[in-house]
């Protein structure tokens, strides 16, 4: 038995523990990845000016994966995911919740252990006040394409697709598709295609994906790899990604402007362009897009025959295909926004497309400005029962559904969350930065001057697929004395 | 003052306290290198099954270089430099000398402290009993293409293209182009062009380089980069590295027969082959070359335009333009052995090319088999004055002169200790490697199934080009129990 098979046995064991309630996860992932492409990937991780470092591998497979941040890894496998720990609160930062103030007493670090991650998206921008050092993924089996976004989580599954957002979550199954933002929640079961956002004593929005919608976006049959039109969307451009993955110190193919930053771990295809202060992030996928000042694309996000007018928040997963998004726009983790040439898409400005919305048009459709959207939309008919303006839904209180929607709560609370979470992501992302007195500097204007670093696993022999312990840490601060 | 501009300063203070008898390295290294060029070049190591595992790097700026095996570097600077760590003694081991028997008690390690590598070398392979568990290079500066070769090395100045070979060394100056091989050396200035082979109470070979022809092949003027025609060979072929070093696993662009290996990081150019057992290093340059089985190309050597019938070991920095070499030749460390279309190099059968020979054919060639060949060499004349046949030599005792070599001592010991050496050499290499019965595996076997890991400098920023902490160690075995 070599290593790596006993490192999949250890972490089944471990899952299974926490979640003996509802799932065995050993269906799920005993044969899911052949032993083979472990070995076939180097991981890298990121040098910055602007980020604590700290990175610690042990015991772990990390194929193809990224790092940002400080990171501490021990008995998981990683394929080919994304840590991105580069929101990670410092020591001393200050943390205010519910009146509360707490200190953070040292930089807050990702500590992942006997997880198993497919895919998987990790930002780490968290919320949790119970655990502010350390940012927890334990336990826990996470499958392609799905977001652990500011969640620990521990003892959880996620199915393909699915989003943990803004929540603690132990010992849960998250169905594919399936988003949450609930800020607590242990020992549930959440169904799949399930879009689930609650503010305890405040709002909750509720909505459920029809089964044969799943059926053709993403379908999931424990133990294969997903199926249907998103998977085939995202498998369709794995190829493009080859020739990014093969160079050191990949050159940028695009003329970047001041205040923008392009990985060079993004493919950027056909006409595309972007503005001043416009991010995109590794494994972002841009062909004929032209991004506007401050727009970011975020990691595994598709952007094809697309404009994004300025300000636009493309997150994670995030596809817009054949669409106009006019300024200010948010479209949400995983959401599939897919346009043709003969039904294109228009977004009117300050939309908010929800997490997981999967728009495939048959006819051409324009959403008005200000407008919240879910669900599945294929028509103008689709499109009423899937919407609300936002300026109706902040003046409702109560309880009703809104089309396929269940609401209950403030609306106001509502829009105004969203709205004010919306414009973290842009601050956050440098939208805001104003080259001439530096202020508002982000991700955009941080992520240049990035060093690329390699770590490859064992080639062979029982460790294969293996990566040897690994640690690394800044360089002594003035090791040589003040003197100068 | 940058943390490099520090480190610099440190090494000059450092290395001059042991030197401070000859020489002040502060004007041969200040500005040699542009403080840019530093943060230009990433440092890769490599994971093997073969070779034990850990890696240390501190305080230090380590561009472009290679590392193989277990190494420590603290506050130096490694620019380009290769440290092959493939042949440290092990944990265990019994070392003989003189008839004591030594126990090395931890796994052998290469140690470089406050030292400045420029382009340099360093083969671990050392015989010195006095250390066995740490192969120290210390308070030592090394510049371009200098060879430190199973020497561990403290308070030293290397010249460009100087080799220290199977030699202790302490507190001297090997000037440009020399070669020592002397067991033990102490408060030396070893002169340019000097090629000094000694081994107390048996023999001592003595050349000295005309300083005419040091002046056209390898001249230094301190504090500059060395010129004259070895220098602009290599340079005029740096650009030919470049896309090896711009891939990420790249692949290997001619045959690799069995029991053969292949550096992805060597250049391969034109009609060129290997056969069984070959072994070709990273930064070996072959154009037009043929390798019979068995032959070797060392780090840094090039080999163009010629034939090489097979057990032919091509030491680090060695050069055959435009040569056919029969079996079991040996061209020794930066020899430079340069026929060309009109006037072709025939070098017979098992022919000692002492290191740093310089062979610069004006007319047609022929060395006869078994012929020991020294210095400058042009036409017949020279190649009669410099050359010996090692019968004759062997059959020798007493005091004489060679032409223009000094020889005392022992004929018999002298050839000898070549010959088991040269033996040494293609068994480590894996030249008598049998795959019917798996015996004789030596580096060409163990260099396949090598991955390599990239490490990059802070790219900006006071740290700019230092390079951050960083330790591997090799993936704890049986981590999860020996159950199976």
């Amino acid at each position: 038995m070599t290593q790596l098979s006993k490192l999949l046995e250890s972490i089944i064991t471990r899952a299974n523990v926490n979640l003996r309630e509802f799932a065995d996860v050993e269906p799920h992932i005993r044969n899911l990845v052949p032993h083979e492409h472990f070995s076939n990937f180097y991981a890298f991780y990121a040098l910055t000016l602007h980020h604590p470092l700290h990175f610690k591998f042990r015991e772990s497979c990390l194929s193809g994966t990224y790092f940002l941040g400080k990171c501490d890894v021990q008995r998981s496998i990683l394929y080919k995911s994304d840590i991105r720990g580069d929101e990670l609160k410092r020591r001393g930062d200050m943390f205010e919740i519910d009146g509360m103030k707490i200190k953070v007493y040292s930089d807050e670090f990702i500590a992942i252990r006997d997880s198993y991650l497919l895919k998987t998206l990790v930002h780490n921008y968290s919320h949790d006040p119970e655990n502010l050092e350390k940012f927890a993924i334990r336990n826990t089996v996470a499958l392609h394409w799905s977001n652990i976004h500011g969640s620990p989580v521990v003892g959880c599954l996620l199915e393909p697709f699915a989003t943990v957002d803004f929540t603690s979550a132990q010992n849960c199954v998250f169905g594919a598709h399936s988003y949450v933002q609930v800020g607590d929640l242990a020992h549930t079961y959440v169904k799949p295609g399930r879009v689930w956002v609650r503010y305890e004593g405040a709002f909750e929005f509720d909505y459920q994906f029809p089964q044969e919608v799943l059926d053709r976006y993403v379908h999931y049959e424990v133990g294969t790899c997903p199926t249907g039109i998103m998977m085939d969307y995202v498998e369709d451009r794995q190829e493009d990604f080859i020739p990014v993955y093969s160079a050191v110190n990949q050159s940028v193919s695009i003329p970047v402007p001041r205040g923008a930053s392009l990985s060079p771990y993004a493919v950027v295809k056909g006409e595309t362009s972007i503005d001043e202060n416009v991010l995109v992030c590794q494994r972002a996928y841009l062909a004929e897009a032209s991004l506007g000042h401050g727009a970011n694309a975020q990691e595994n996000c598709y952007i094809v025959h697309s404009r994004l007018d300025g300000y636009n928040v493309t997150a994670h997963g995030g596809k817009i295909i054949h669409a106009h998004c006019e300024a200010n726009c948010f479209v949400g983790f995983n959401a599939f926004v897919h346009g043709t040439p003969e039904s294109p898409l228009q977004i009117g400005k300050g939309c908010i497309v929800m997490p997981h919305t999967i728009i495939d048009a048959s006819e051409a459709l324009s959403i008005p400005p200000g407008t919240l959207v879910w669900g599945y939309i294929q028509n103008a008919d689709d499109l009423r029962r899937n919407s609300v303006s936002l300026s109706r839904l902040r003046d409702f209180s109560g309880e009703t559904e809104f089309g396929t929607m269940r609401f209950s709560g403030s609306g106001r609370a509502f829009v105004d969350a969203f709205s004010s979470r919306i414009r973290h992501i842009l601050e956050a992302n440098g939208a805001y930065y104003d080259p001439a007195t530096g202020e508002g500097a982000g991700h955009a204007q941080k992520n240049n001057d990035m060093a690329f670093n390699i770590v490859q696993p064992y080639p062979a022999g029982r460790n294969k697929g293996l990566y040897p312990t690994l640690e690394i840490s800044p360089a002594t601060d003035d090791f040589f004395g003040d003197d100068d």
